[in-house]
């Protein structure tokens, strides 16, 4: 559609945090508001120079903007970079060529590769609200994507971003599914099988619904903002690398729909599995190993769940030419003692540096998985796998190998420790029964997790152990008092997060 | 959880419509951003003297707001009311007691009557953020809902809201699952029933995906925004009245949801009939008559959804313990001429004055509503009421009470006339073997209506009219030439939104 002579606001910055959503805000009297007839949250696409973006529109109906002008959220801002004094047109967008698609999705449809593919283009341009975000996402929960679906969705991910390539070598590659507070497996492991001399370019993500992703983790040892060209740096330099996903826009549909799961705090299968998958293919990644922690309160409950996970985890990733292996882990309880960036990385370091009073569980689940990613490689004996990883790791070739990684990528940092602390004592004697994680993860995210990089909770206890009254059962670290009191107010509320047995 | 003394902002207007959801900014440098750590997109509970709203948080970057100070969008504003000087305190908001039941929805779960109560009270009290509205409307979507969970929906939104006395004796009610441009029968029908005798508090709502409402087209004519006293006073003194119900709270959880549904364009079966039946109950209906057009671009598209969708009607209502008919008409292709509110409020006034060129069709269809809910009436010997409508009609005694109605709900005015009109031409000539409603409802929204009220397109043509080539299809009316061109760009786009057979 044409642009017309009155459509042109001139651009200023609101100076206002919208997270990733660009908000543009006009005078209710400007001129294009009026001859357009945009009204508080149309969304309408403005252009500036050669940039475009979609935006949502607030209606400023004070007297602080001249009608002449249209002021950006930082999201809009650095969607368009303005120059000084530039201008912005604007004009309603064309309904989203995904619209039918998602409106079919919504009320039950099956959904062909075109569909997911407009879906994911619209998805990654910001062609689609939040709110049509959540529908997308919901409509596809619980079993609602079948395996043709979930292939077709991976593939569409991937085809909307960037493909790394390494040259053709094996590239080794692994992920957790999550759910386990404090299960921070990946530095220990890139570091042994990078210290073996194998490629494992590895891209984490943020937390979405846990306190603390392995980006947040690692990022209190070394910078993980790394862009493709540093990445490549550091990967050629050392083999190995750990750094955040979203800076190499690898599968940027994924990244925009981690913005309404987050908030909504669910995710589901199909979707799991193309998240995980899209972004290991889009990583150069040939060979996979998926660490699955299955446990009540885990993020996989039961051993169904974990079949059929399992199942649509292998069949999309065969279909899509990966070498993959699921290996299934205990996840009933938290591992390591620490929940939350620097308390994590606090229990990686142990680990690496083969210190006495390290997390055990966490070394023999880095070990295992490590093991099995390696059995997993070319060139490896079936079965060696973990007795190579534990050579690595105890002949502190894989904590060199990890100082070498994080001086790569910008310099090392020991993590530090929060100012405000407190212990939750345990109300009466008894045995540790159960740990719920979904509430311990919830209390740590309320400490101030993962936004405030210390702050979550450390907790030694493990199931079946004995307990006497008064006792410590755990120690919720924060950054700020107002964010300690709130923890402690929930752990109040819920004195069954640490479940004592009678004895 | 204890407010803090650091907890506290000066309350300042921002200036900014954020339509409904309330919104908040505050500086990223302000004591509570710091000490409770929110976030840009923290869902924060404000409490302002006695008054509590829970709103989204914006961040301010600029300078242009004292750290010291928390700016409110409009809608927080009207909703703590804060008095010069006021200051607000805040808190992390206790997860919305319905969550647990959001998320078992999401994946599939049957809720109860408990759960439904939750959510419609959460979302009355405004305590779900969009994309949690928006991922329960999608979870329900299709058949999702249930028949038993259709009614624990439909008395939860009852609940939350208040419900009208009218002193014990009959009252009609009538609605149009709409669906169907142009099919403004409403404000006819209420005239006829209530010239009549009948006692018809009709309240209507505003357009939810249609280019208008009965509110909306109602508004054109008298104002519709009253409050429930007046609303009263109207009804005592004329029988009848057509008000829109969003000032009247009544199912005010139906609203809130409204504001997803409208711009996700979709609403489902179970979300339908809840919506309607528990707007009728809240409003005291006795006898309630639902006119239910069905079409191949209607909202009910065939006899089998017709069909799934009165019988969900006909249950909920009964064990709503309302008396309830579903009158199925056609809805092959628009009603009257106009489509938009002016436009369609001509339509009504030249049939209530039962002028020569009034559209048969909107008569007709008028006619037969009024006659099927004074046969379902009691007083009426079954059959009679077309004869009795008829009469009413034709004597000039139905826009009489029309006349007084509005003047009864603060004055008549006249409708006007788009200051921008073009016509839409055909390309070829033949006879009209199709008309797409969706596709002439949104060209009428292109061209600005509801929100313009003299928006919209004027179509004569009906289903086998021959048409010549250049001769024009319909005309569209805007009151800006933008909207008129953006409006005029998707015709060309869709030629066949009136679709020639070759004759």
């Amino acid at each position: 559609m044409t642009e017309h002579a009155h459509n042109r606001l001139r651009v200023v910055r609101a100076g206002i945090d919208t997270y990733q959503q660009p908000v543009v805000y006009m005078h209710r009297d400007c001129p294009v508001c009026r001859s357009e007839g945009f009204a508080a949250l149309t969304r309408l696409q403005m252009q500036v120079g050669a940039q475009q973006v979609i935006a949502t529109l607030n209606v400023v109906t004070g007297d602080h903007l001249a009608v002449d002008e249209v002021a950006l959220s930082d999201a809009a801002w650095s969607a368009v970079t303005p120059v000084d004094g530039a201008f912005a047109t604007f004009q309603h967008p064309e309904p989203a060529a995904s619209a039918r698609a998602l409106r079919a999705k919504v009320f039950g449809a099956r959904l062909n590769d075109a569909d997911y593919l407009a879906l994911m283009r619209d998805t990654a341009d910001n062609g689609l609200s939040d709110i049509e975000l959540a529908a997308f996402v919901t409509a596809c929960a619980g079993e609602r994507l079948d395996h043709a679906e979930t292939l077709a969705l991976t593939r569409a991910m991937v085809a909307v971003g960037q493909t790394l390539d390494w040259g053709g070598g094996p590239v080794l590659d692994k992920h957790c599914v999550g759910g386990l507070p404090g299960n921070r497996t990946t530095p220990i492991v890139v570091a042994i099988v990078a210290a073996l001399g194998h490629c494992i370019p590895k891209t984490s993500s943020r937390a979405i619904t846990s306190p603390a992703g392995t980006a947040d983790t690692m990022e209190v040892m070394a910078p993980v903002a790394l862009d493709l060209a540093a990445m490549r740096r550091v990967v050629e330099r050392e083999g190995g690398c750990i750094v955040w996903g979203g800076n190499v826009r690898l599968s940027p549909a994924d990244d925009v729909l981690i913005r309404v799961e987050r908030p909504l705090d669910f995710d589901s299968d199909g979707q799991l599995v193309a998240s995980v998958l899209s972004k290991k293919v889009a990583a150069g990644a040939s060979h996979v190993l998926i660490d699955m922690p299955v446990g009540p309160t885990a993020k996989v409950r039961s051993d169904a769940a974990a079949q059929a996970l399992t199942e649509r985890l292998t069949a999309t990733g065969m279909a899509m030419g990966l070498n993959l292996a699921v290996h299934r882990t205990d996840g009933r309880q938290p591992v390591g003692i620490g929940i939350g960036p620097a308390l994590e990385a606090r229990d990686v370091m142990a680990v690496l540096r083969v210190a006495p009073d390290a997390p055990a569980d966490l070394r023999t689940r880095a070990l295992a998985v490590a093991g099995a990613l390696l059995d997993l490689a070319p060139g490896t004996s079936p079965g060696q796998g973990l007795a190579l990883a534990t050579q690595a790791l105890d002949s502190g070739r894989a904590w060199a190998k990890f100082l070498a990684i994080c001086e790569a990528q910008g310099g090392f940092t020991e993590p530090r420790e929060a100012p405000y602390q407190a212990p939750v004592l345990a109300p009466r004697a008894g045995r540790v029964g159960a740990i719920d994680n979904r509430r311990l993860a919830k209390l740590a995210k309320l400490a101030g997790a993962p936004g405030a990089a210390m702050a979550g909770l450390a907790c030694t206890l493990r199931l079946g152990d004995p307990v006497t009254a008064g006792q410590p059962l755990y120690t919720v670290h924060a950054q700020s008092p107002g964010e300690l009191d709130y923890a402690l107010a929930y752990a109040r509320a819920h004195p069954e997060i640490v479940f004592l047995e009678a004895t």
